[in-house]
């Protein structure tokens, strides 16, 4: 299979943990998000959205959108699980990944952050939009799992939940959100981190990684 | 249940096209998401995100983010199916559907377009942004289901894809975007509009309708 990301893309370092955490190996193609190499026509060709990742398996079968790429790799290669069994529980952990992927993420791309740009905002006010993403998602996530065991957002093992919350964090951090306010987003972060196949896929281990 | 939505949010109108097409009754709790109702403590007590739409059972068990409480929905309430039962073509719905839910919708939100205001942009350039935010979505949507048999966005009955192509749609045209540019996609539209189940979930079909 061959993933086509960035190494700081949130939505492929998502992917990137799934594959790992089901033992998949891929071949990692890099699109060079602030050259624009993700809007070269070869590229739309297969994403006509213009973003990453893209995931391409061996018969040439493309899967695009992350968390539908994860809910395939999970279908398709169920150990270990990404989602708990009980349909209840799939809604808490897929509504706390939307919470972030949907609700937050987009806000705060690339691509939107460009546009504020465009619109004539000055670089502080750009940054400050994204904080102000970052820190709405994430305190709702907090109270999200206020009341879930951990050391995960959803009990001993990570789900689609921990996969979108890494890397959020991360791009949290990078816009200067003070991410102490969120003690068990944390909590679950630190345990994600002594797992290599969450380690592996960050992006400063990335091939690309400037 | 109880549905905690609001007439002209799109991500509630979802939810309310698959508990039709599930023949499930809820109770309707509209909260006026102009007047800010959504951010009222009790019902931040019950969605932190402050978002609608919320779904409450009989057993007074929450659920939120609209993806997540349709596909709740479509594994306790199996029929009619809103996912095809193949992974991959799975994948392909939920990758349309997030395209929209994920990458379109949260970038023109009403949170967001007041965030803009706020920032100082005129009335103009703020539609002018609602109105960019759908034309890359829907563009990428027309390309996404070119190849696939119609009526609808995945053949001959409505998915998850078409629960989230009609009230994004519905937003385009209030933000004056020329939707003539999606034929394929207007295909999906007239044929989800002829089902009883969408028609009666309709922004204007709503007690709470202005």
């Amino acid at each position: 299979m061959k993933l086509h990301g960035y190494f700081r893309s949130s939505a492929s370092y998502r992917v990137r943990i799934a594959l790992n955490l089901k033992g998949l190996s891929t071949e990692h193609l890099p699109h060079h998000l602030r050259n624009g190499e993700q809007r070269a026509p070869t590229y739309l060709a297969i994403n006509p959205q213009g973003l990453v990742p893209t995931l391409e398996d061996d018969a040439g079968t493309v899967l695009t959108q992350s968390l539908a790429i994860i809910e395939w790799l999970d279908e398709t290669h169920p150990t270990p699980p990404l989602l708990p069994k009980d349909p209840l529980r799939r809604a808490k952990v897929r509504a706390f990944a939307q919470a972030l992927a949907c609700d937050t993420h987009p806000v705060q791309n690339l691509k939107v952050l460009a546009r504020l740009r465009q619109l004539g905002l000055a670089e502080e006010k750009v940054t400050e939009w994204a904080a102000w993403a970052n820190r709405e998602g994430l305190s709702a996530c907090e109270t999200l799992i206020a009341g879930e065991p951990g050391p995960f957002c959803f009990g001993s093992a990570p789900t689609l939940a921990d996969l979108c919350l890494v890397p959020q964090l991360a791009n949290a951090r990078r816009f200067g959100v003070d991410v102490a306010a969120y003690p068990r987003l944390l909590q679950a972060e630190a345990a994600a981190k002594e797992i290599k196949a969450f380690a592996d896929a960050a992006p400063d281990k990335q091939p690309d990684a400037e």
